[in-house]
């Protein structure tokens, strides 16, 4: 195999995710594991790092490892205070330096972006963001970033103007997996039951708490089927999301960055909004945002 | 101590209530339990029935045992069909017979009403209702009866005409003990707090999910105590609901079954829309409620 000239390190709540980079900003190889940062004590992370891409270090030179996401929050590796918003997506000039052992690589890690009012906070989607402007640097717009805690961002003149997080993603979980709705939901798709969720949502947000229980309900009484149910409740999570987010999306295009069903119901959701969507590749965009950083490395700006 | 002439129990599905009753409807004896429906399989309710209140039994008469509650569900005792809404808050004739083998005790268990459009159901509540039109029978208006499934109920010519439940009491567990903002939420409580959060979500429900995310951005950037994060994060979820439930409130003088915390929450929310709040002590209805349909038997209804 090819030594690595950099390496670029996806590092999350939940999970790691490293690209083996030669000279040229090709991939030479892919790793990942479930070591992210909620299952690892500061003085873990060297180890975690070189467990997953250790074997591949040049022996007799430093590799330079760049890392985004939660590795860079208070209970991560080193923290890499936030920048506050508006600004570009932060670059190797705010990153930090991670304490290393190890004389074969030095990391840094990139910021995430504060916003003071609405308080608010991203860490590792700036990343994503910088990687879609580095394609597209006279971008005017709004990205949505559907997962976990949604983003929706407002991008203007290389910057980040505004954006909010949505814990929908996080909320579906909890109510899926936990609340007493857990007993009428299974897998499976209706993607009508589904478009009349999201729209019932949009055009009557204050009702979801009840529509959330009707969904057992009509278990209950009419045998619902599971796998409605499950579209149902997801449309009335997104369909609340995007009756808050219609500053957003209204009128606009919108670029959604996502991967799988989530993102596949959101578009379908936006689109039957009468948003135009335009889906990108999470994990292009993360690459292409750790290469920006990187191409700032050997530009010398850090 | 007194035999008992009969026993009301209130069998939940975390939760097991006795009231040893005599025969001039006093509370002899108070016993409760865990052993809720969930933890139960059908073959151990009378076992557990017996361990609560078996020592007092007399040995040479059947006692009459009258049960509300989650253990006539499917999943319980001895399935009580629902009655369906609207209808008065059933008795002893549609009550269901629980199979038993200890010739001291028969055992009734009262049935939940269901609603078929919006499809709802409650299984508990209807017998507090009857408790409280036994000693309110002309009562025209709504009660609200909070809880984790908090419903709202509209009563006419004693009977009830129409519910809705929302699961905001559940949401409120599920985001407090396992969501991200658990690490935001502390002991304690915020009037003014709850108070604008109640306002917020009532002017502005879509926002619901991003209000939430908010309070874990706050804390971050700006130090949001967590007694204050706790009363906003209550306020969020119920001011959500009342702007769904508005129909039910709007204009209205409201009965509120409710105990605890939760019930002086919803008792400041709802006197800050300028409803009219009369609060009603739960455990005094639920026992009205069984003694009303105890009354029943002794009239020969069943």
């Amino acid at each position: 195999m090819t030594e690595p000239d950099w390496i670029a390190v996806d590092w999350g709540t939940s999970n790691q995710r490293a690209w083996l980079m030669d000279g040229t900003g090709r991939v030479i190889d892919r790793r990942a594991s479930d070591r992210g940062m909620n299952t690892l004590a500061r003085a873990d992370f060297e180890g975690a790092l070189l467990d997953l891409v250790g074997d591949a270090l040049p022996a007799m030179r430093e590799t330079p490892v760049i890392v985004c996401g939660m590795a860079g929050s208070q209970q991560g590796w080193a923290e890499a205070p936030y920048r506050k918003a508006p600004c570009a997506p932060p670059g190797l000039a705010e990153a930090t330096r991670a304490p290393t052992t190890d004389p074969r690589i030095t990391v840094r890690i990139l910021p995430g972006i504060r916003q003071d009012r609405p308080a608010d906070v991203m860490r590792g989607e700036e990343t994503q963001i910088k990687g879609f402007l580095a394609a597209h640097p006279s971008f005017d717009g709004v990205i949505c970033l559907p997962g976990t805690h949604t983003k929706w961002v407002q991008i203007s003149a290389g910057e980040v103007v505004s954006f909010r997080t949505f814990m929908s993603g996080e909320l579906y979980a909890l109510i899926a997996g936990q609340s007493v709705l857990r007993h009428t939901l299974a897998d499976g798709w209706d993607d009508k039951a589904f478009d009349a969720a999201v729209s019932e949502a949009i055009s009557n947000p204050a009702m979801t708490a009840a529509t959330l229980f009707s969904l057992r309900a009509e278990a209950l009484l009419h045998e619902l089927p599971g796998a409605s149910a499950r579209a149902r409740l997801s449309g009335t999570l997104i369909g609340l999301e995007l009756g808050g987010a219609r500053p957003y999306w209204l009128g606009q295009p919108i670029m959604l960055a996502g991967e799988g069903g989530l993102a596949t119901a959101y578009a379908a959701a936006l689109k039957a909004q009468g948003a135009e969507v335009t889906p990108l590749a999470v994990e292009d965009l993360t690459l292409a945002g750790l290469a920006a950083a990187h191409a700032e490395l050997k530009g010398g700006t850090s």
